[in-house]
């Protein structure tokens, strides 16, 4: 076998087979990639902290680890959003606050991959604490004048632009899979808390979500393996005509715009082609209201927010550090109305066991990622409205990007299974995602327009 | 007005009170109680790290910040259970994985505390990640031949012993509250994740809350505000014979030993002597197995612990540094049915808006804070049976050291309230207070007894 030309190309699995066969080294792996991000970042700015001599230290460190004490992701290159804390990085919390912060230790999933031999590269560029919905000047790969989506902003860029096969990402409303979706890339939000978030920023203890962007299904289970969200067996159905999926518009579906509309479509008629059940679900109506789904979101944020973000606010003494919206979730939180805090969390509490009911009834739910391609600019980074209600039910989500904008964007869909459902998503991913990939449209042009 | 003698006697109150008239400073306060602490700490044990020159230094910057810069909690002495981390001390977790750990940063309520004057005194001991039921030799003061409950053992013990007015604990099962009932003191687990647990090690982060020990109410109300659980408008009642309680012996009646099947009683007695309207409650019959509510909490708590302990896992390279039952944690986590552990969330899910609706009937409910009072010896720190379903109810909960026990050791009860309703319980404990204590039985002596 020849080692392929642009190394920076590959997946993480393909990488893994190189470097098992000795025909690569996790070096000459960290070195094409440097050049690669050498090459991309002066346009995409994906990275927060990225220290070429500490990649590279860590990458000769892992080439002398012997091949029996090698890990499953050994020499995997993974970018790690800077929300998360690193022991040998700063962790910034996109916060201006934290500048220089220098934790202790590593965030737990950033020393699970450590540990299974990941060259950790990294630190990528998100919002202030992942909330605000612009800041970094990260920009989309694929059209620089577009943003990536946030608030995983540079997780998703890295891995779209090809600097690292795999990324970690978080997501409290949609900051994985929207902004997988503006990129093209592939993503996963596992069931919540089955990666823990210990040494990660939080901002709703209720919502945040460990995520990873990946650029094929393969690497999003490798990362999933590893991570050990559920190793509980996966699926046994293979067969296209075997599957049934249910399509939910969702209550929102008046903010489709016409790439999420065509998707929609697109996908339902591919699969059908190929011999799936392709059913329409609305949701029940207890559940169906758009503006009651989003304000009982919007509290259970709100009292989560206060409760985080009130050291932070007690450490900017001067008032000037963190931006007023994020001392407004302070400021404002004892304001707050207990009843409508207690029934906005009794009510994504009673929708969880409804939507697992009704996947349940599917071998996934596919639903819209975005609600169009990335906007143009870098001052909004898109709505998450499509995203928000998934991260509040807990339940697994995939995104698969198969399909083309009237801009040529990259818009995705979501795939969604019940809470701990996590390999049954994957089996059912990798099924639907080679007629999807195949003939939604998509074209990744990254790779051959740059040498 | 005189400095009164035995200054380490004092609630938090009362030291705050004397500091701000230029009464006392913080630097002899502190030497007080470094006094006291060497006097008892041979036998009670409640430290796990404890550097008298810090806690001097500290004080003495204290005292020389000008008096319109000084926080609500100036110059209090505080003890910090040693599952959160420190800034400037170790955290240790209990375990010997994380022998010397020192953290960059202080957890959430540390840091809440310290930047309202707090003199962090040391780290309390605790069990293993706040999860095994026996380790430290921590002693109950009042008799050193048995427990003082876990796992916020140091943190009860250094109040009970008055070591400190205030510590701060956390209870996953019953870990703050079973410890204040085994020792004396009174505490508040306040409704969960209304103080943030950032920075504080996780065992589950569904159950994990934070809570506190002191000597007094007003000095719960003290740590309550200043960590700004909820700052909404305590009860307007304030005579007895306005509020109405609800008993609740609970499913798990049948553990009740004699002393808190006693406590029970004299309450009710007392309560209505003094004109409160008391009632009996039961659970609802869909939650009234106690075998049931004890599985349905053990299946989230296994989901949980299997996700929060795997990075633990892995930086146990040996398999010598963590405890096996930790380690079980992991191993048998990817076994657990799905189904059953959306079951079990679900379940607790469920319970939440019944018990805040039964609890919406009375001023509070009243129920057991332990089976009776503390065990013989140090190997099992007693069962939780009576708090875990109040923990996971996510409701807050004051204890009140009123009662004594057959061999003459503490015994109290717990208020519960709906979940944001803590100033209301707060206010209720207070007007409760006074008769369950001038009459409950329990007579304080370790102030008497020691000089």
């Amino acid at each position: 076998m020849q080692v392929p030309a642009k190394l920076w190309s590959l997946t993480a699995t393909e990488v893994l087979s190189l470097i098992e066969r000795d025909l690569l080294t996790a070096e000459d792996y960290a070195k094409e990639l440097l050049s690669r991000i050498e090459l991309r970042d002066g346009v995409v700015k994906a990275w927060q902290y990225l220290d070429p001599d500490l990649v590279l230290s860590q990458a000769r460190a892992l080439d002398r680890v012997p091949r029996d004490q090698r890990g499953r992701l050994h020499g995997v290159a993974i970018a790690v959003k800077d929300i998360m804390d690193t022991k040998d990085m700063p962790a910034e919390y996109g916060s201006v606050l934290y500048r220089g912060n220098r934790p202790s230790a590593d965030a737990s999933p950033v020393e699970i991959l450590r540990r299974a031999g990941a060259l950790i590269v990294g630190k990528t560029t998100t919002t202030e604490f992942a909330v605000l919905n612009s800041g970094p000047g990260t920009t989309n790969p694929h059209d620089a004048n577009r943003t990536p989506g946030g608030s995983s902003a540079g997780s998703a860029a890295a891995v779209a632009d090809f600097h690292v096969p795999l990324s970690l990402g978080t997501q409290t409303g949609g900051s994985v899979i929207r902004p997988a979706s503006y990129t093209g890339t592939y993503a996963m939000k596992p069931t919540y808390n089955t990666v823990s978030g210990g040494g990660v920023k939080v901002a709703s203890l209720e919502f945040d979500t460990i995520g990873y962007f990946a650029r094929s299904i393969d690497d999003l289970k490798l990362a999933t393996d590893v991570l050990r969200v559920t190793a509980q067996k996966p699926v046994g159905k293979t067969a296209l005509n075997d599957v049934k999926v249910g399509f939910v518009k969702s209550p929102f579906w008046l903010s489709a715009g016409p790439g999420t509309i065509a998707a929609m479509a697109k996908a339902a008629e591919i699969l059908r082609r190929h011999g799936v059940a392709v059913e329409d679900v609305e949701f029940p109506d207890a559940f169906s209201d758009a503006t009651t789904l989003r304000r009982m979101f919007d509290v259970v944020f709100a009292a989560d927010a206060g409760a985080a973000f009130y050291k932070d606010y007690l450490m900017d003494t001067s008032r000037t550090m963190l931006d007023p919206a994020i001392r407004a979730f302070v400021d404002e939180a004892p304001k707050l109305s207990r009843a409508d805090v207690r029934q906005a969390f009794d009510y994504y509490a009673a929708l969880r066991p409804v939507l697992d009911e009704i996947a349940e009834r599917y071998s996934a739910l596919v639903t819209p990622s975005a609600t169009d391609e990335a906007p143009l600019g870098l001052g909004d980074m898109g709505s998450s409205v499509f995203n928000s209600v998934w991260t509040a039910a807990h339940m697994p989500v995939i995104h698969v990007p198969a399909f083309v904008g009237p801009n040529g964007m990259p818009v995705g869909l979501s795939l969604v299974a019940r809470q701990y459902d996590d390999q049954h998503l994957l089996s059912i991913a990798r099924i639907l995602g080679g007629p999807l990939m195949s003939e939604g449209g998509w074209q990744e042009t990254l790779v051959s327009s740059d040498s």
